[in-house]
């Protein structure tokens, strides 16, 4: 089977590059490199089946040419900032929505039968029923990631329904795990490294959040690809925990054997828009035999030791 | 107070402009004439507190200069074609979600605190609910139309809870009425004026839909403006009920003093995507007072009144 991974040199983007070049697949990656890593595709560059084209999402030509030939996309690309969305509020336009529609273009013009995107737990809001199922109450958006995210998953359902395409949405909690680049875990090591005295936390520490392993969220959508056949499959994925920010800190720093004291700025939420506790009923992956191997613990754990063993990755990025 | 009507030369948007100026309001107009008419906007033009912008929602400038000074923006404007979706798919994409972001930026820009969205019933999909709630479980879009206005609502509801924008957003069913130019009723007469004999109905005729007048949907808009103040409002508008396609067919015909012989396309669907039920609940908005004058028939036969005297909009579309 032939891959396209758009992002391929982002976080998951890569490490599913790897897993699916590991099971004899052949992977276009594509990338335009605005926070994507060449370092995260040594491996991938070692294997013959494995070929990398760098361009921009918004470039509808060169997307278009670059997915020829390909069976299946796996759509990962995104502006995954989502606590400065309100700063820059075209750029989830751009980014995600835009870009998710030029993906579908380019895939109806070169005939591509199956589409894997990457959506969010986000797109709950702040959720009625936790865990949250995927058929929660009809949610209202928060942040604007969210709702490009929603406007992406939207016009790739359409998409299904009107050009057959097959769709599978994988709604993530926060993705952890080695080539982790941005998120709480990357925040708190750098300034722990930076003061270990102390520690300061957005909100009142109480948000209660999930993390999954990055290892487990490419299983997941691996597994869920090989046995759905559904023109439409939608799937939460999560741990069977949640934890608190407070929690995780105190993880972090003592993985790093510092003992900071912790400030808070207080509030229930950490930034506008950020939701207080995303905890994802995960039964419908689960039943098509998905076993996540990491805990929430163990996978901040192992962060905190790919940072600590990579720390070139806070030079890159501001 | 002074509201910003987009789409103002539109179905609806042009019988809002009416009523709002008919309550003393100043009302700013802005449409591209696209599909909007200049007739609609007669009786508007006769008041010296309308006045009428001619501009693109794509040209960003134009659009920002024009809403200067506004209060509340009723977002009318939109492509609302839903069932030829398939055929320009782009078109859903720049005219809703893309126009739909402009708005809101140039709401930013000059400060205007509220915002009216025109949204769908048609969010809803294939609801697992019917009577279907504004809170019915998180749906599956079936088509462009519908996922480029929840594309809408999303941003729309990020900028309520990131920039204090106080949104109102209604989903309705299908809107009847004085200057109605496309839907089932316009198609119907169009084509028994051509051929009294026999009347071509998509689908196998049992589709089951709603209708609401658009002075009701215009009364509801209105009341609920008036009347809400949560940061976030979501309301269906509909009428308590709904009626098969063949049903109406019948009442056009009856009322046109035809009687055509039906032939059926065929399937439960009109078209790809068609959702074959829509009845939405409307506690919500009924609860505020409101409470629609007309009936589905009346509506459906007050519609073919008005285009028996006003066949020119035939001309003008094709």
């Amino acid at each position: 089977m032939s891959f396209f991974v758009t992002g391929a040199a982002g976080f998951i983007g890569s490490n599913l590059c790897d897993a699916l070049l590991a099971r004899g697949a052949s992977v276009i990656g594509y990338d335009n490199f605005s926070t994507g890593a060449p370092e995260f595709l040594v491996e991938a560059k070692k294997s013959p089946r494995f070929s990398l084209v760098t361009g921009d999402l918004l470039d509808t030509a060169r997307l278009a040419e670059a997915m020829h030939g390909s069976e299946v996309v796996l759509h990962l690309s995104a502006n995954a900032d989502v606590r400065f969305g309100l700063e820059h509020p075209r750029r989830d336009l751009e980014q995600n929505t835009i870009a998710t529609f030029n993906v579908l273009e380019a895939m109806r013009a070169n005939r591509v039968g199956t589409i894997c995107f990457a959506s969010t737990g986000s797109v709950y809001g702040e959720a009625a029923i936790i865990p949250t199922p995927e058929d929660a109450p009809f949610p209202v958006q928060t942040s604007l990631y969210a709702a490009s995210k929603v406007a992406g998953e939207g016009m790739i359902t359409s998409y299904a329904e009107g050009f057959g395409v097959r769709a599978l949405i994988f709604r993530f909690v926060s993705i952890l795990g080695e080539r982790y680049t941005h998120g709480h875990v990357f925040d708190f090591y750098r300034s722990l490294k930076n003061d270990p005295s102390s520690l300061r936390i957005l909100g009142d520490g109480n948000q209660k959040k999930s993390y999954l392993h990055v290892k487990d969220c490419v299983s997941a959508i691996l597994l869920a690809l090989e046995n759905s056949s559904s023109k439409v499959s939608i799937y939460n994925l999560g741990t069977d925990e949640y934890c608190k920010v407070t929690e995780s800190a105190r993880w972090i720093a003592d993985k790093m054997g510092v003992r900071p004291e912790f400030e808070f700025t207080g509030g229930a939420r950490g930034w506008v828009g950020d939701n207080p506790f995303i905890f994802l009923e995960t039964k419908r992956i689960r039943e098509m035999g998905w076993v996540p191997e990491f805990g929430i613990r163990e996978g901040v754990e192992r962060t905190v030791d790919w940072l600590a063993a990579n720390e070139w990755v806070f030079e890159k990025r501001v």
